[in-house]
């Protein structure tokens, strides 16, 4: 039996179905969909995922799909009334690339296939335009070169600009010496038939020299070698970057749908459009998109032309599709409701009007900012339409960061230089730079950057990847570098028009509302925009943090309901603590002690301390940082009211206090009156070959019990003030590094010795918790034995990671890239847990640590606390909370709902 | 129902056994024995380590104890027909302690004791010599001072001297200045009735003076204070320090022997001795020990006096035991020939003959030279007395290192400078210091010692491990040093009579048999001994490996019988091939290919390939060095002949190829031809934070992997050359530090691209192996998925030691040994595999890895294959081999077979 390879669809009967987005692609199954509601669709077919899988795997088509493809295309002639091939009656076709997945960087698309020198006559009768039919017939040879042929696109570019150059010198028109500023004076629909016939020649020309044979006119071979050219592009490296990115799986492969052309390209009854059903960078429920009269689809992504809205605006100007057709924009909104209520989410669709006939190309879920996603999410459920539990699975929780960049501080007395399109939220300052290469060199040495670019395109994928924000002179909302902003949470200013960029110069000009130039962006200058109002300022800007929004608050009330897991914060002071609980933190998960030892005064006292000869010596520094940690540990405790508080123990080595340049060894030695040399010899000594893996952690409270006794009793005594002030307080002692329960024991009897001393003194108790971190693979192992001495385990999966793999964060730089750019590890293991790993460790350890102390709780402290999908591991394997930074709480938050709801409700996702 | 604390006995009749060692401890178990054999020993009773465990936990005695203890003195009463405390009649008791295993070092003994001032005229009457009962009574109160009051022993010296002096002058002798001489001149036989009853009263108002109260007179009181002192004395810290190295768990507790005194010091027929059933240091089957005639038992091994032979000498000198008592003497032969038959193993006895009648104070297993436990062994297979496998299960295979130490090169024109007894086997040179602090000093920086004493004791202990040898100027084959050394497996050469050494001026003379210096050794000053033969050398002599000898080779064929496990040898040179073959390895273990990139012409083209810009210059260095590497490779696979060899491919990060100090980095710029600049940055670049857990291993053939691709060639092109002389060849290619599949993927499409180049060109294959390294705890837990590409797993127990307890092994000075010493960790986790933690994960890895691949094998690579209790537990998970350093691979072999034998055969041990 063989497979049916091929799904054909048109209105009211298709094959496919929206479900079946594994084997038709999102567009196919889409596509068939809508012709299923009766929505007009181009007739056509879908190729399916699994024939690319199989010619991807062969290196040739799996058998019988030229035949199917043959079949279905005879039957497209009979349900178009054209004919492929025809010199009369031509029926020309669209191919276009659709993943499960949708993957706009990829743009895979080849449109008017079936022209050749015979058929482009046919057109033009067909079209009774021959200029119309030219220009299709030379869309058709620039992409075929391109996408099927890998002919550089730009070489394609010449013989335009030959062409637009006559036709100014025909129209007297000063020509402009660059080709950019030259294709705004003359646009395309200026260019002539005869220019077109020119540039037609050129194109097969370049073709023929640069593979060696002509361009193929057999339509039919056409066709076989774009469906192979979009197969291949699954290979393509812009797609492999994209995959990586969106974790899509490489072995997906993408269906191919052959579409019969439709043209918005027939004159001024003829436009194309795309639009949102709702705003995609707020989320505001209006329709919202672009369109172009006279126009195919490439024309208004490209951000050539600018493109027109589609609703009347306030100050009307007769340019909105809803005045210049108005029947066609009547059925769009009823069939953007209808696909709203089908789909029951937010669209991004694709439309073509031929002469008046209103065309759908495609829908499919719109991208959107993060905002928009909890604002559409929120306001569908309050529309009936979701349940509170579909919502937050609707959110990516990653992408909430966005909320979170910070704005511009509205106190801040800046005016902006200019203003484009607010493409993707978010203010975000940098050096500009004007090439992606640039972006990455700068980002790779740690800077931050702003790509400045007149439009992006795929290639300045890395780039964008690699900058903080991203600048465009040109195009509009949904202009590539706004969409691919947007997935990327990169806030972007699209379209800003009064910018000027000059690669060649390496900078850019502002132009005022008079044309002058108002600002000098230089490479290297330091710029901020604004991606929330779509503003540019010169200079780095005040930012403040970002709000919520009355959306989020309700998104993560209702998590609330859901979360089986707590979220806590890793907060080290009380400012960093009130940032936890504003984002909902029910605790602290982990304090570090030792950041609270670098300011002026009390550096001093530790490396007093540091240096001290002996235990009296050292208790005696110890004792002047004892009034500091007190009363840093009362202030987290005010804050906190009784939550629990975390506090890790002294961990780093104590060389990390010491300074290791010659200056500042001698300012210590006069500081502590003692010679150089003494400074030296105990630099020196304590000089560790893997600093990592040595004398730190709880090795330190065992070789110099002082410490852990000075930091306790500071906890303690904070504790007893707090509660005497009247506040609850419950601090969790947390004990670093442990590996073996000797440890846990000899620590607990210095913890005890403490509390019983403040205790009495006190004339009262505080009830405390002591546990300990598992950040080596040993203490896992043994946690059964650490439950002993253990009232809690918080995994600590940064160095846990680190030991598991044997990989030393700060050297991973020449190595770990490249392992997961190949794949041996699926994600940065500092990102997301490795699962597999250390992810069997943390299991491993909750399962023991579980049935030797049922009653003890787990968490992770690790930066993987915020990582999403790290979360669900989390969830997956029972632990009791994450710890996250403050600003990662409402990200956690979701996505700890999120892991619960999927966990639980197996239904939903 | 009470239990019953304390077990009599008495010739032909005891309450207790042999086997009952748990209970009555070693010693009172034996006495046991030998008095229901019907040999002559002192009637007496023991109390069980029970009642010194309670005792030790509660702090006090338990209940029913001093009653028993009461009843079994009235049974001793009647049994000797004396009395305790009586003043006509008195009954006097020894009080020794006596462990479930011998402790030499703890020594708390109690003799004479139920003396004071009424009995000991009942003792002067009784024995018809009152000076015989105030020198007992004296040293009753030495005994008692020192062990039960804890009065400074050194404080009961001066009166002594005091009383020497006086005799001297008395008998106008020359009265030396020191002590010690003065001892030597006027010994305490010498010393008379006035004398002894003056230093009687001085130790009487010494022992008022420091604690406050004068001498118990009762001897109930006396007998309390003792065993509560013995059961103190447990907790010494020397105690606790012989425990620690002897693995003897803290919870046994001691037994205590109340035995009825004889004595040996009653005059000319009376005397006591020591003996081993045969010579502790050769094994040889000769009955072999010392006495003193008219001594107490301490006189023999305090070294104070120089015991006689027991048995005639071939220059008869009427002095030995067999002429002066030969009635004893043949009754003591017929004794020892008994008891090695009862206990089937070599004996170490105590006796003492009190006025012609013999009587026996204890046997033991006697400590031995590791080499004589093998003689021994092997002997009594020969005997009949053991199997084969008890004789392999009698080895301590850790003591056989002793085997192994080089001896003097009999090439080597040397003379020594001393001679003493061979007091445990084996040469070594170190500095000489005369103190045992010195000794710790000095060793913790690394540097080797001998240590040098007028004699030893206890105290000594800790500088006697520190130390690599011990020499000593007084004391015999059975002195306190030469004891401990044989069991601590140091080279010791005792009583070099020669010797003075000068403790305050920090130096030894050696005196000539003129008695004229000949030598002088400074404090540091470099000297060898050698342990086998005695002799002392000045300066570094040379010295040459150890052969193994007949026995061993005959113990080490039985192994092969036993032994599940091979045993292979980590060789990198055709040099230690041979050594590794010569001790009997199955194969080559681990080869670090690293090792051989260190020779001058090497370190060029290595240093060369780091500095390469690009692949090109990449390939062009390596190519340099393809030669030597398959030299390499070609001399180890002749040597081995088609045993396996197994080769790891480069480990190390490439700085550690680097200089990194300026003048070198200069010299490496000129050699190289590129600027200083360019070689520092290199250095800078590779620098790394934390290098064990950086870019090498897998990583390093991951984004380099033209090094495998070389390192892959030059082993295949090696097997071939060695094929076609001849003979067989094994490779087996290894993968350091994998952590993932897609490691060994990568890596084994070069090995198989390089393969398939090489074969091709020669035109034959030749069989090899891939498999990987197990070090990182990611490898272990995921060698299931490891099992895909790998036919071969060796546990690298080092590396997997570091990351899963976090512990960097260059670092660990500061913290490791007070986790050992505070018992956190049970023993060195580098030295003995810490079973629990690494083991853990190794026991995964075996179990997920042969159920992935069942015809894997797996062995251990780290220092742990050569450690014996590490080879239990690689038994015991079913590993298939362990790879060791040649040197230790006779010892590996024995403990493999043991671990064979005790896992198969459990009634043995």
């Amino acid at each position: 039996m063989t497979r049916k390879l091929v799904y054909r669809f048109e209105p009211d009967k298709a094959e496919g179905r929206a479900e079946w987005k594994e084997l038709l692609g999102g567009k196919g199954a889409n596509l068939a969909e809508m012709a299923n509601m009766g929505i007009p669709v181009p007739p056509g077919f879908t190729i399916t995922t699994e024939a690319c899988v199989d010619y991807l795997r062969a290196s040739e088509f799996p058998e019988g799909l030229l035949d199917s493809i043959g079949e279905s295309l005879r039957w497209l002639e009979q349900r178009t009334r054209r004919e492929f091939g025809s010199v009369s009656n031509p029926l020309l076709v669209s191919v276009r690339s659709g993943a499960r997945s949708s993957m706009p960087g990829m743009m895979d698309t080849i449109l008017d296939l079936g022209l050749n020198d015979e058929t482009v006559v046919g057109l033009a009768k067909q079209s009774q335009s021959e200029r119309f039919a030219f220009d299709a017939y030379r869309r058709l040879l620039t992409m075929f070169g391109d996408v099927v042929l890998g002919i550089d696109r730009e070489l394609f570019d010449g013989p335009l600009s030959v062409a637009r150059r006559s036709v100014a010198r025909q129209k007297r028109l000063s020509v402009p010496d660059d080709d950019e500023t030259l294709a705004r004076a003359v646009p395309d629909s200026v260019l002539g038939v005869a220019e077109l016939k020119q540039v037609v020649q050129e194109y097969k020309r370049i073709i023929l020299q640069h593979t060696g044979k002509p361009f193929p006119k057999d339509p039919y071979a056409q066709l076989e070698a774009a469906v192979r050219a979009v197969f291949d592009s699954w290979k393509n490296p812009r797609a492999k970057l994209y995959r990586k990115m969106h974790d899509i799986p490489e072995e997906w492969g993408t269906a191919v749908n052959v579409q019969a052309m439709v043209f918005g390209n027939l004159g001024e009854t003829s436009a194309t459009g795309v639009a949102f059903t709702r705003d995609p960078s707020s989320g505001e429920r209006r329709f919202f998109g672009e369109w172009l009269p006279n126009a195919q689809g490439e024309d208004v992504v490209a951000g050539i032309r600018t493109p027109r809205p589609l609703a009347r605006t306030s100050e009307s100007d007769g340019l909105s599709l809803e005045e210049a057709m108005p029947d066609s924009y009547a059925e769009l909104m009823r069939i953007q409701s209808k696909l709203e209520h089908r789909f029951r989410d937010m669209q991004d669709i694709e439309f073509t009007i031929e002469a008046g006939q209103l065309f759908l190309l495609q829908t499919r879920n719109g991208k959107r900012s993060a905002r928009a996603s909890v604002r559409i999410a929120v306001d569908m459920v309050e529309e009936g339409l979701l349940h509170p539990d579909e919502a937050i699975l609707r959110v990516d929780p990653e992408r909430l960061s966005e909320l979170l960049f910070p704005a511009i501080d509205p106190a801040a007395s800046v005016s902006a230089v200019g203003r484009g399109i607010a493409a993707s939220p978010g203010a975000v300052c940098g050096k500009a730079v004007f090439s992606a290469e640039d972006a990455e060199a700068y980002a790779g040495r740690g800077e931050a950057v702003i790509l400045v670019r007149i439009e992006t395109s795929p290639e300045d994928l890395h780039g964008m990847k690699a900058a903080r924000g991203i600048l465009t002179a040109r195009g509009g909302a949904t202009s590539h570098a706004a969409v691919v902003a947007r997935g990327m949470g990169r806030p972007c200013v699209a379209g800003c028009s009064a910018l000027h960029v000059d690669y060649q110069a390496g900078q850019a000009f502002v132009h005022g509302a008079s044309g002058d130039i108002i600002a000098t962006i230089k490479h290297g200058d330091s710029i901020t925009i604004d991606g929330s109002s779509g503003r540019v300022y010169l200079g780095q800007v005040p930012t403040v943090d970002a709000k919520l929004g009355p959306e989020m608050e309700t998104l993560l009330k209702w998590t609330e309901r859901v979360s089986r897991m707590r979220v806590r914060a890793n907060a080290d002071t009380p400012e960093q603590a009130e940032k936890a609980l504003s984002f909902g933190a029910y605790g602290i998960g982990l304090c570090r002690t030792e950041h609270m030892f670098f300011n002026d005064e009390r550096i001093a006292a530790v490396r007093e301390m540091i240096l001290a000869r002996d235990t009296v010596a050292r208790e005696k520094a110890l004792a002047k940082l004892l009034p500091f940690q007190t009363e840093d540990f009362a202030g987290l405790f005010r804050v906190m009211r009784g939550r629990p508080v975390n506090i890790r123990l002294l961990d780093p080595p104590l060389h990390e206090f010491l300074p290791h340049d010659k200056r500042q060894i001698a300012d210590l030695a006069a500081t502590m009156g003692v010679s150089v040399a003494d400074v030296e010899r105990k630099v020196a000594e304590l000089y560790e070959f893997n600093p990592m893996l040595g004398h730190r952690g709880v090795r330190l409270g065992i070789t110099f019990k002082e410490i852990p006794a000075m930091q306790v009793r500071a906890i303690l005594e904070a504790a007893c003030t707090v509660r005497n002030e009247g506040h609850e307080v419950l601090p969790e002692i947390m004990i670093p590094l442990a590996f073996s329960v000797g440890e846990l024991r000899a620590m607990r009897a210095i913890i005890d010795e403490v509390a019983a001393d403040v205790f009495k003194k006190r004339g009262f108790e505080v009830h405390f918790k002591v546990g300990t971190m598992i950040e080596l693979p040993r203490a896992a192992l043994l946690a059964d034995q650490l439950a002993e001495q253990a009232e809690f385990f918080s995994f600590g999966t940064n160095d846990l990671t680190q030991t598991t793999l044997g990989i030393s964060r700060d050297d991973s730089g020449s190595f770990l890239p490249v392992y997961v750019e190949r794949g041996i590890l699926r994600d940065d293991p500092f990102v997301t847990l490795d699962t597999e790993g250390v992810g069997e460790l943390v299991r491993i350890a909750v399962e023991k640590g579980r049935i030797a102390r049922p009653e003890a709780h787990f968490g992770v402290c690790g930066e993987h606390g915020g990582d999403p999908k790290s979360i669900e591991f989390c969830e997956a394997i029972g632990l009791n909370y994450v710890s996250c930074s403050p600003f990662r709480v409402p990200i956690a938050r979701v996505a700890a709902a999120q892991a619960s709801l999927r966990r639980t409700r197996k239904y939903w996702r």
